[in-house]
């Protein structure tokens, strides 16, 4: 069983970006650039049409090229699920660590990535802010100890958003349910608004609202690369964000 | 057509409590005995059932016996759709003002009331918080002063309120409808909540919320008081709460 | 060193109410005599001034009496400094559970109830919420994932409150610290708010608010009940009403 | 006395931009060309130093050149106060509109600014959001609504800003005093908050609160061009941006 080649420490993270022309692609090569959080170099890129061989000093290379990719330590993947498969094998295949936020997998994928979490370290979040990690966590506990308590999730999104509850509500009634209560959920569609998740615990005279406000996309690839980091070294397995805080 | 008897200014403003038995009931006259809000004196109280003619100094008579009680300047009706025309009937014929809060009414008593305000000062509210009235008031102007911006209704109530949503936010999107807009509605039920209500505007980049919370059931019977004082001297009509305040 | 007489499970916890006559005791009786949240049965209530020896069917003793009472499981005390050393001896003495929330307490009290600690089960807190002394959990470990991040705490009480911050956003503050944050205080007094806390934990893009809202001053005495009960077979040391959710 | 020469309707707003390389003048560049909230055309555009005559089909020139700008209908002034007498001198000589933002301007600038709206319609706001224009009305008719209840004020922005409370809160905080109100102010300072304010009104047993809360600066912008397009056809006069909604 390969074991992860990441380096701990000051030493840059060396990244796979895959689905790099996408929105949250381009993020994490612009933060990444800045070594927003941390060290991080990108040594290779991936998408489906290669226009650039090199763009700002970052080689790309398309999804039947990526036998060809340089060394690295983790491959982060926010693509489609018809392009999720090849960074799969290869982070499999190089013993690298694997992060990725693509959504809509199919229950053979899904399998997959369970599978690859027995040889390599793997995270995977339909949320990668680093607040809604530390909230999944504290609703599980304020659930836990909190019997008997009405909950509520109320989450509002921009107008463009189609599913309702959101993942990120889901995964937190599911931290909910982990702790004992029944969450309801209520979901707002309005104007712009990246994306706000409330959980309320209501009993007789009083209540708790545990909140989380995102207002930039970018706290997604940040957390993104936050994992990325912290699977240096890690053990095979499949991790949660909230475990790499 | 008769004009209201009703006395501006000072004087105790005169007080028939129909339904005196019920939670409102006894909220009014807790609250008219310690002149709460300005000067009003209980000169009569009924409901269904009367055990003792006098309580603490206020003469009680059953609904048959409404034609024996004393002058008064308004009636204040929170009772059920089966007893409100007796206290209707009684307003018209003495020329007094009609306060009422009861919920369930029927066409035809509905009706009644429109007839009722070509004759005597009539106020019917779903909610008699004057926070309530005065944010109807801003729901209203906002929309019309922000066209285009999306509009979304969030009330929450106590565990034992069955209806959904509640008067009170329909009556919101009324009023967001009176300015344009076309809001949509999210209803919670938890702990003891007494009434929240949130009313969101959102554009891109800003939002507005306007929010009212209730936290003691009595500012519902201080809204009537209030209504049944303010409806002194004013010529027959149908009153919203917000012009009377 | 004598061990805790108290009755775990089913069986009513027997309690002295220490202060009986304030609003807080008033309070404990009745909802106790509810068996609100549990069984319990107050065999004895201290006051200052005894008028009635027996007052539904609890026998009142004054401080000087104390010696006097019977067998008992945890005392109650929320009284004033100069009334509280008495029912602390009382409880050492019988070995019994304490629970206190007695404010404004001297140095040389604060080390009495330190060496209380060493010999039977003690619970001191500003705040009885179970949703407060939850939130201070949540906060402590939110704070401590959360390194970097702005703290600030906001809290709202009635207009009679003098001190500012509260005592109990004091306390969060606390618990943010042991997290390793540094939190700053606003405080509001309006209308008659019960009691509403803030603490929010912001960074670049995205935030946290972890809101506790008391609608019902009963929480508190709720809180101490409980506190009472779970002291029940306890070693002897100093709890905190999170270490007994 | 010369007549504002804007046009009407959706001829476009001819528009110059003084302080155009500033974070405003930039972004007021990009929305007009993107015909943001109707039609606009940047005719001219003048910075402090100009390194290149025309950017994007924009003409530019430096404050000393600005007599010889083309005909206009607006000039959209954000800069320093050191810049602002040039802009305001050329829209009096224009007949033009003059919309600004610049802050910090000495007691002869704001004398000045009087002066101009006796020949020029003039709009001058310490924040140009349309709902902080609206939420300033609403605050001033609840407060007006709402006598002896308790108001106040709570604003947050990032660490960097500067002065508290922000002028927006003061801004309310006028409007809640032409109401009757004598609001209180907490501020807070945290993660990159672009600004939120707060002002609850709170009597015994409800509260309102009036919430703006902004994630995007292009509101500002976006607010200022409303207020040019807005000013066409205007007399000569001192309009706020809750005027030209």
């Amino acid at each position: 069983m390969p074991k992860s080649t990441l380096d701990p420490g000051l030493t840059p993270t060396r990244l796979l970006i895959h689905g790099a022309s996408g929105r949250m692609g381009q993020a994490l090569l612009r933060l990444c650039a800045a070594d927003d959080g941390g060290p991080c170099t990108v040594v290779a890129a991936s998408a489906r049409t290669v226009r650039q061989r090199v763009v700002d000093g970052v080689p790309y290379f398309a999804s039947s090229e990526l036998a060809g990719t340089p060394v690295f330590d983790a491959v982060i993947d926010f693509s489609l699920p018809e392009a999720f498969d090849a960074p799969l094998a290869l982070a499999l295949d190089r013993g690298a660590g694997f992060v990725s936020g693509t959504t809509g997998l199919s229950d053979a994928q899904r399998a997959a990535l369970a599978a690859a979490a027995l040889r390599i370290p793997v995270v995977w979040e339909a949320n990668f802010s680093l607040g809604v990690a530390v909230l999944g966590d504290l609703v599980e506990r304020a659930s836990a100890a909190l019997p008997g308590w009405d909950c509520d999730i109320v989450e509002a999104h921009h107008v463009h958003k189609q599913d309702a509850p959101s993942g990120t509500a889901l995964a937190l009634g599911a931290a909910a349910g982990q702790g004992g209560a029944t969450p309801r959920y209520a979901s707002l569609r309005a104007g712009d608004i990246v994306g706000e998740h409330t959980v309320q615990f209501a009993a007789t005279g009083e209540r708790i609202e545990l909140v989380h406000r995102a207002t930039n996309r970018d706290i997604f690839a940040r957390g993104a690369l936050h994992a990325a980091r912290r699977l240096a070294g890690r053990d095979a397995g499949r991790y949660r964000l909230r475990d790499l805080l």
